[in-house]
């Protein structure tokens, strides 16, 4: 298709050429006067010097990428774009959860878009757009999923505060069909109410399957105590796996009334107890537990938050191997910039300090229709290890 | 008890304070007179310059790491010690796999022995000893096996060329009991036959269950390619999960006999097919499939292998990224010293040269059974990645 065009400088080329979905201003040639001729949230034409095509993308001069790519073809990009995008995206999904009707369907450059997520719960699609470029795509990506499969509602929760660094304003919209606030639907046999329109981010954390499935293994006879429940995926998994009792740590009111009604529906209202407060104030006088979770909010959002997420990721673990008498002791983070290594260096310290025995016999990541793309560091951001306290 | 005592120099004590299990010569205190007066292979107590108590070990002055910590606690090194630290050891077994016969009961400084390794496969113990400290317990080892639980034998199964570095002669034995060559077990209802006499290792490798339940998720109505096979691990959990069709690849007659065997009696003759030599040429011109395994011994035993070893990774990853034309590569490495960072650079680096795109749905590690002292680094070996290409 005719868009403007984009012209790599060497640096842009040779990300280019390692991969990269994402561009700098620094790798655009001649920067300022592009900023100038091309609109915020254009599709251009990425080319080399030489004007030989590198693909398609789109721009927006104010992020810290300016420039992002959408596929190395000539394209048009349209709803048949999408649709196409879409099913290549299913058919991984396919083979992870043949059975599943809830899963991640887009994560962003995972599957080669940026700043487009799609969470699919049974035949609602939530959609979350985080960059003006995507923002302009918005009618063709609603067409391409009332194509692609037959959805009763398609929800726009465009809230995250992401979208204030690109200058979008955030709202929550129901952009097709119609759907209750809260949903039922069913994961690895579990009944879960989703809250669509009003919980966090789509309504749930997908990208915990893996881990909980894990912890359902373990978890016959066990008490847990779930820090950060949310809604209390953790624990439902627990208590779908035999565990005894639940006692689920949160902050909200409204994720642990969803909490306790997911226990009614699936039978477990007398084996779930909802503390309500502050995980780091109840992890000082606990409930005896043989399993923890701790699986908090990003400490670190940007770079700038580092050292201080650092320092509260260092206190809450070692709140967690104190609290802990002996067991399992399940420590996640969702921050990218956090890395597994720092992670065992604050479990070790806090064994070491505590003077306790404990082994690693756990090590979680994202799950997998959360893809990560090899060539974009930041898509590789939930990390857990399970230590056991003897 | 009395034991001949070491005393810890400074940078002992500060390592002792760390939590580390192991001290070379360069921490023990006048290590050069030591070495005179206490025979290798003797049970010590070590104490610091100023006779503070720190804990009971063995120790061998021809190691690298000449002493290594049993327990922090004033202790008689017995039956009885052995027995205690089994049943620690079999408590966290009976958390992670409670239905199961077969487990790692002790994997060496993940469980606190260093240099013992043991294998429970129903009611056989196959026992590996790799130090020269650790074998001067044999008996003790064998007497608290044969209390622990009902064994119909034990096998020690000291043929690892890691002896010969402690100057330890290689031999294997059943000393208690009697065992067929091959036996017979169930793991996750799966039958295996395990050569626990003339297999590699101790028969089996335990350390790939987790991955092999996460292949066993995803495999339904997939062909399998297995590289690497052994007996065959991989390919029956895959088969377990509705795989259609499985293909062995290894260069042991003996290994692909065995996996023939086991295919029989799961009923599954007619979906495996053997294909005896050497993985690289295969992958010339492999058999189409959708999930490629790769799982090869140890390409890096010793630091000095590091560069040579990485090369043959990097070939055998790059090998796979090319023959699989679309699906799952589940790229492993059994070495220590490759590190998970590393295998993704390998990755990154065959999907560019090969201009095929690829995303990261997996990372896998040992099993939970072998636990990870995460003061002893060595324990961390098993890592894995599991990349989809589209």
């Amino acid at each position: 298709m005719k868009y403007p065009t984009i012209k790599l400088n060497k640096r842009g080329i040779k990300r280019y050429l390692e991969n990269h979905l994402r561009f700098s201003f620094q790798e655009v040639l001649q920067f300022e006067k592009v900023k100038e001729l091309i609109p915020a949230g254009s599709i251009v034409n990425i080319i080399s010097e030489d004007n030989f095509f590198l693909g398609c993308g789109y721009f927006n001069p104010q992020s810290y990428y300016v420039l992002k790519l959408l596929t190395k073809e000539e394209a048009t990009i349209d709803e048949e774009f999408f649709l196409k995008k879409f099913s290549k995206a299913l058919e991984l999904r396919k083979i992870l959860y043949p059975n599943e009707k809830c899963f991640r369907l887009i994560f962003s450059e995972g599957d080669f878009l940026p700043g487009l997520i799609i969470d699919i719960y049974g035949n609602i699609a939530v959609v979350q757009i985080q960059t003006l470029g995507m923002e302009r795509f918005k009618n063709f990506i609603i067409g391409a999923l009332k194509k692609f499969s037959d959805l009763k509602a398609i929800v726009l929760k465009n809230d995250s505060s992401k979208r204030l660094e690109e200058k979008l304003e955030l709202y929550v919209e129901v952009a097709y069909g119609e759907t209750e606030e809260i949903i039922l639907v069913e994961m690895d046999e579990i009944k879960f109410l989703i809250p669509i329109l009003k919980g966090q981010k789509t309504g749930f954390f997908l990208d915990q399957r893996e881990n909980r499935r894990f912890l359902r293994s373990i978890a016959k006879d066990y008490t847990v105590l779930d820090g950060f429940s949310y809604t209390g995926g953790f624990s439902f998994y627990a208590l779908k796996g035999g565990a005894k009792m639940a006692y689920l740590i949160d902050r909200s009111d409204f994720a642990l009334s969803l909490a306790e009604e997911i226990a009614k529906i699936n039978g477990w209202k007398d084996k779930v107890l909802t503390m309500k407060g502050d995980v780091l104030q109840i992890l000082k006088n606990p409930p005896k537990s043989d399993i923890l979770i701790l699986d908090p909010p990003a400490f670190i959002k940007t770079f700038k938050d580092i050292k201080a997420g650092e320092k509260k990721y260092e206190n809450l673990y070692f709140s967690g191997v104190r609290a802990l008498e002996r067991g399992l002791l399940f420590a996640f983070s969702c921050s990218y910039f956090l890395k597994i290594e720092k992670m065992k260096e604050m479990i070790k310290n806090s064994l070491k300090k505590l003077n306790k025995d404990g082994t690693i016999i756990f090590h979680g990541y994202q799950a997998p229709d959360h893809p990560v793309n090899p060539f974009v560091e930041e898509t590789f951001y939930l990390k857990g290890l399970g230590i056991y306290i003897k």
